[in-house]
């Protein structure tokens, strides 16, 4: 792709993209809508990197409970995404000011997860893109733990592969599996263009019939 | 009813109107709390058009997946609603952008949905007010098709017929039934002008159970 | 506790106090994801003045359906938070603009409930910290009725006794229990120090692993 | 009504009184499908007697917990039905053995609950029909107390006023209230009479449509 | 496929079959397990005849509300299993005594949905193999309509095409599509063979880990 | 203890066994209702070995997905119960008849999970008494791998250490924790005695008043 992740995340939009996707045969790819951004004015376009949580019921003396999660973060490049699956549980926050400070430092395009965040009015003030399944104070020490990282993982209801292309904005999340990206960013960027054009005819007042015979857009 | 619905849209509030439908014995008239404003700041006042979802699995070649929601809003009249009942899947976005640009030509007042929408920063932009159960990405093509327009549906709990006064605002959207809209609406009007008052001996410190005894109004 | 509850509101955080509350062993003291802050810049810090609900089918004539809950809110001193345990209806609104006025008025320092709240554009303009399980604006008149008050309560999965220590922001509502109030409190805004610290370090790009070694705090 | 309860109970079905109930324009009269019986070969007639419950968290001491519970099982009388209505927290156990040995001492035709049912073995041998929302073992004792009896009250989503004829068998549990009574039970026994002949022509082989447009029943 | 679907039923298990479909990578072609047979000893193998509902809010005077739902059964062959996808809403029964006798007259294998059935105890007595997502007494009539038949669906969780193979049992049901049948059902029948050889040396008490090893089979 | 856990299973009862730890200040250590017996004539009565699942999204070519269950399994002493954590997930079958046979040849009790079981008919036919999140056919292979064993878990509710007593019956599943163990059991067995003369006066049509004043049991 020689498109930028910068000039992917000024150009398009994840309804756009989640209809390319559509059309070119992958309709689950889209995260449930309890995945909400904290700042709906920010966008995230970056690269899955995945950790894969694990419900666990204490935390064992000696044992550092985020070992995985450190080692994940610490080793972020730019335009990377950390994407959590956190499972059904929804009582953890594994995210908050402290991860999303250094993942910035590291370049990291943002975060989504499925479960909660927390310092939620800190990561706003930084604007760095969080997308998260709530938002709650819950440390996951003793209660969830990173078992494995760079593995293929699901997130609210998605399929995310290391390395996949992850968008997101004010309508959800959708993650653009790495064998169709050429062809579905393509796709994206031809169709924002064409659908200017039909909501200006909408605007003017013209019958939506029409215009969905003309556009094919809806 | 000789108040315009501009007039009821300035004057009134769901909560109001959800306690006078009370009192008229209509006790199941208000959505459930999953339904939201994209926009707290916007007050929706207007006559439901209804449509109603079935959920889908494939969308045949050569069918046109939108007709009957082409021809709805195609259809609509100034300070009519068009009210989604999109079942309990809560998975497609059935509303946004264009359809928005196109309702908005055409007069609607706003539009309704226990489905998602998507486009939310445009139609934020757009200051147009949609209540819906959700925001997601996914449209409704090969997923979920209009099977009937203007006939009774039930939309996040609330049973809706075509021409129903429906309100909302930031505390949620409540239905009118037409038999006692005028009835419901008067006292809505009334007790606006009781609020004040009480609200009013509160603020200086008296006590609830003296001023409730008084205007009878919590 | 020689710190004033306004200091705390101040000093703290949820994220911190939940953290704090862990390593007293209290692991239970955060509530559920949905209750939600009305507005997330506020910041609720106050002792609990309890309310439990049941869900009732009619109201008999001549019965006032609030007498407890009046009882309650006439009572409240300053400093005081009603928590109100709604149950798992999720359809009454039990706290509006109107109880708002009547708990300010007496100084009490916000409310939480895992009900629903209504007036919540009022509410927000007041600046009266309300957190609720969400927004809705169904009376509870003949829905749902206040059976005891000043008793051990449960709301949003949190055993809530009078008394306790609430504070509540951005990301979600914690408990503190007089048992352990002190020793907390204290670690608490010990801790709040120490992550000044650690967020520096990794704004300045040092690695997490180095930094969680020396500090200990993630 | 000149026809016994336990003519009714040997002559009538579920499905029948439900289509009845549909016809006269009472919908909503069929518990959710978690209401199940204890045993499937037993059919429960009688005339309902309510108790509504509340959560509690705590059991002060001196306080007979089981107050009206006892109260409304020691005053049953031939033909009723203990109706519970225990909310929607699906944890408690409020009947078992000793109230079913004390209901069926008085007369009692069964018994029905949103809760939980114990001692599910020892009953099913009494023959004693009990409809419940589940099984489970833990007692009502600081966990949710009857705070009303002989009030109106929801079960499992239907509306049961005291004296209301409820009807259950393998199917599930339905509620004709008084005012329809009469009506709705006349027409069950004739639909009853007519489904034999329905069924002995689709034994047959005959088409359903042939044999529907004849008998109207399905 | 030369083998009958009587000898399939005699042969097979819904768990070996649900391997298989691992194996060859369709892996969601288990329905959930809300799906259960209304009797745990009876088999059920058949090729799908789908029929997709809509909820709907009326019975228009005039329509016949079963029109398709009759149609399809009155076409039914040999061998063939009405698969009913009565989506989310989990209140109707579309199926019962009447539709159990009309499909078996035609040589029906059985029948599968994910809403209720009725007439249960009936239904047993005919041993007629119902796989359904509950038990309830509620007609469709006014609350679901059939849309479509012979069209791909999907049923708690699963993707059903007219034609599949639908195999049904005391573990629940899966669906084996066209394009993987012959495969799938040739390893399955294989590995039944396989599975007796472990299970002896298991009961003769070998370490699992030996058996595993030398089997393959867990 | 110096009753055998077959003296104890012959003698206790899930209800008995759960009010006696709420009498021990031990109230949240009954399973959720929807652990139910595959088999309600079977008791179930031994010590925990704990097994904690993760949910996977790959099986990885060369790894043993079954490699800790295998030895926990092949560990197992006679008494002994294996409980599985299986998480919300609620799709996956970990247990099953060749599981059910190692199991029983090595003299384990029977088995507990939150998760799913399959095969069973066998398992019923083997009288193994099996308590699960309930039936369905899907392997566990590719979705979920025990990930530790022998460490304190949280099934269905409740927290289980290794060791714990865990008991099961028709009436569900209850898990006695090591400190209180002797004095619930103890209690137990006398209380079993007090409910015989409470039935027996019950049954001859003694007010329930007049014989929970004698007894204090109900």
């Amino acid at each position: 792709m020689t498109v930028s992740l910068d000039d992917l995340r000024r150009s398009l939009f994840t309804a756009v993209l989640s209809d390319c996707l559509d059309a070119a045969g992958h309709r689950s790819q889209a995260m449930q809508a309890r995945v909400r951004p904290l700042d709906d004015s920010l966008v995230l376009c970056g690269r899955a990197r995945t950790a894969l949580y694990m419900d666990v019921y204490d935390a064992p003396a000696g044992e550092n409970p985020y070992e995985l999660e450190i080692q994940l973060v610490d080793d972020l490049r730019p335009g990377e995404v950390p994407v959590f699956a956190c499972g059904a549980s929804g009582r953890i926050a594994p995210w908050g000011e402290l991860l999303s400070t250094a993942a910035r430092a590291r370049g990291a395009a943002g975060a989504v997860m499925d479960g909660l965040t927390r310092d939620v009015r800190a990561i706003r003030e930084m604007k760095f893109p969080v997308f998260a399944g709530g938002i709650g104070p819950l440390d996951s020490k003793g209660r969830g733990k990173v078992m494995a990282i760079d593995v293929p993982v699901e997130v609210a209801g998605v399929r995310v592969a290391p390395g996949d292309l992850v968008f997101g904005d004010a309508d959800g999340v959708v993650v653009v599996p790495r064998t169709v990206e050429g062809e579905v960013v393509a796709a994206a960027l031809a169709k924002v263009r064409g659908e200017t054009e039909t909501r200006a005819a909408l605007a003017r007042g013209e019958k939506l019939a029409d215009v969905f015979r003309r556009h094919g857009i809806l």
